[in-house]
């Protein structure tokens, strides 16, 4: 017996099911905002793959040679196919607004919640620095998870440029800052003295590393935080420009409809080394401690990494496996009807042809419709029927037949009427 | 500037919209016949991969190790992950109908109809041996194709075990049966004569090849070709038998619906290797040329090959570049909306908050709507709203807010109405 490769898996139809309903909703959102797809291959060439990224994604990218020895890899996440996109298109219209769903793979210690195949669903923006942009992309996410039945969010919202800046102002060394990011990144994880024992190894000293810890603990209402933050950065520039930006994205984030949500976060650095301004997470209330349910940020430099024109972008992405054991737990799924709405029963092998035709009349009519291949006994099909959870169960049998009828039972009120042939999709 | 790896390619939102519009209506149809879905990894276990395939089809597999030595490969299509699901859940209702819609590779020589990524929609019927599933999995395929814009079919049917017999008859090798068929199957392509180059290669002598070549030269009405072909095979309790599934076949689709466009072509082989019984092709009236646009077949054996209990399987599978290329012939997609179907226009950079509002207030109720994020001016807005060919456009206007109105122009009749916020969803 054959298993799925390590860190991978199969999702029977039940399963899968769930996951189809959670895409096609996030999608519809995706459209509705005005998002167009785009579509990149599965694997790219490995140069272009590593250019973007830290040792770590590197580290996590499936590798190989195609048989005329040209070295590719698998995917990892979607930015980078889009920024090389955008590279060499430059006759796509700005700002261009893409969306991609899809799986993309890592070779990570599998868990629970880590695969090295999973699907993110990702929407971007390329050519708007304004902090319109952020804020639309934030409020496309919250939309898409309020869609699959979310209620309360905790946005989280920082800047690269202003953690840069507490750097600095802690006394911690600037060009180890994207190391910094990563020890700070760690911290629900592993905690403060986890991370001042990163930050010792980055050779920071005991106070500056105390000091930074001290500074990015606070969180809360956008407006006092940044307030109070200013004070420490008024020698930085950039900083400051970075408060700004953030106060732009909650402004405009009470026109989308979502700034309930938000607080700022000065500890909230995000893993990926390309961020250049806002970061961005949002959690379900109630599901804080499941890790964050979308997240993203700005990213102003990798279309020109990639050879192209400087090229502001922004984004955020969801994975749909944290998604679906969320909204297992909540509940959610048990309100949907999943499978085939009609199932064909017919009271004879002789009347399992007639009963083709019954189904695709229904099928055609696009009701979803099943009927028996097997050549079964008619209380083995009602037990189907009724196991298979549909809402109706049509009755082809010879007597009815005779007078170009059929009966139609419903499966909830066990109430059962005979139906003329012409009548029946109708009737359904 | 980096370039998509060999044989892969990039779609631009204009194409992607086609393809998903494609993949979108196909699935509607799969699960109207309730199909359904079932997950598996892009990469599986090498030795599974290589297991039921012909040198040809390994040859094409994309090979490569995880970074513990473990051999994998990217799938190369749908029908070997769904054997293997089924060999190790025996806890799956039979019979188990489902589709499968994605992403497969071979790492084939690129031309303008065959890349080394490409998407394939399969549907498999799996424990049914009865004809009735090769009839259906036909009718659904014929359905999804209607679905989708075209209208005349030809299907071409035929039977691994009635070919064996023929082969047999005309006094070739059976135990080099699997290259004849593959020879056979070349036909169109390579001509009588290069057939009869390779058969020659195998072995056989001329007379018998030109006595193949002249009995699976057949095709037309099912019922005449059968009854003459019966005449040759009488010995042949196989070939008999396989008469009697393709009448059967036949007999079923006419209350499948689509008997009128089915004719038996002794000529069809298919190139797989382990189709076990009837197999079919589906070709679009008027681009026969074109190739076919649906094809499958029976295999029995597959499970039992991948250590699960003997178990029927039937199924069908059509490839995406296709469809899109001929739909495109037929100018389907001109007749389809596929952009958003509002913009909203606002007059001044103040009012661009405004237009946010009245933008979610469209969105939320499931409407597509795109806004200008550069704060552009009203003209180059009107211009872009044009260009995107949205029906509406909603001008966000100081004069009409201060009333709590914005202004409407419907972009084919140019007509402009002056709409309360109130109002102006259901205006929409």
């Amino acid at each position: 017996m054959f298993q799925t490769a390590r860190g991978t898996q199969d999702f029977l139809p039940e399963e899968m099911r769930k996951r189809n309903w959670v895409l096609d909703n996030i999608r519809e959102v995706f459209e509705v905002y005005g998002y167009e797809p785009l579509g990149t291959p599965a694997f790219e060439s490995w140069d272009m793959l590593k250019i973007k990224s830290g040792e770590d994604a590197v580290n996590q990218i499936y590798y190989f040679k195609d048989k005329s020895d040209r070295e590719l890899g698998l995917r990892f996440e979607w930015t980078a196919s889009l920024a090389r996109v955008v590279a060499s298109h430059r006759e796509l219209p700005m700002p261009f607004k893409r969306y991609a769903i899809g799986p993309v793979w890592r070779y990570e210690r599998p868990s629970e919640m880590s695969r090295r195949e999973f699907w993110q669903m990702d929407v971007d923006i390329v050519g708007v620095a304004d902090p319109i942009a952020d804020a639309e992309v934030i409020a496309v996410a919250v939309d898409c998870l309020k869609r699959i039945g979310f209620e309360g969010f905790v946005i989280r919202l920082n800047d690269r440029k202003l953690l840069e800046a507490l750097v600095e102002v802690a006394g911690l060394p600037m060009e180890r800052r994207l190391d910094i990011f990563r020890a700070v990144d760690k911290r629900e994880k592993i905690g403060d003295k986890g991370v001042l024992d990163e930050l010792k190894e980055l050779c920071a000293s005991p106070e500056a590393s105390n000091r930074l810890l001290d500074l990015i603990s606070k969180k809360g209402d956008p407006e006092s935080i940044l307030e109070s933050t200013r004070k420490y950065i008024l020698e930085s520039h950039s900083g400051l420009q970075a408060c700004e930006t953030l106060s732009s994205i909650v402004r405009h984030s009470s026109y989308f409809g979502i700034q309930q949500y938000i607080m700022i976060d000065l500890g909230l650095a995000r893993g990926l080394d390309y961020y250049t301004g806002p970061v961005f997470e949002v959690y379900a209330k109630g599901f804080e401690d499941a890790g964050s349910i979308a997240g993203g940020g700005r990213y102003d430099d990798l279309v020109e990494l990639f050879g192209g024109d400087a090229t502001p972008m922004t984004g955020i992405s969801m994975g749909i496996h944290r998604l679906v054991t969320l909204l297992e737990k909540m509940g959610v799924f048990e309100r949907l009807e999943l499978g085939p709405e009609v199932y064909v029963v017919s009271t004879s092998e002789v009347l399992q042809l007639k009963a083709i035709e019954v189904t695709q009349m229904l099928r055609r009519a696009g009701l979803s419709t099943e009927m028996d291949l097997l050549s079964r006994g008619m209380s083995r099909q009602l037990e189907i029927a009724n196991r298979k959870g549909v809402n109706k169960v049509v009755i082809v049998g010879e007597r009815e037949l005779k007078d170009g009828c059929v009966s139609v039972r419903d499966m909830k009120t066990a109430v059962q009427r005979v139906v003329r042939l012409e009548r029946l999709v109708e009737e359904i």
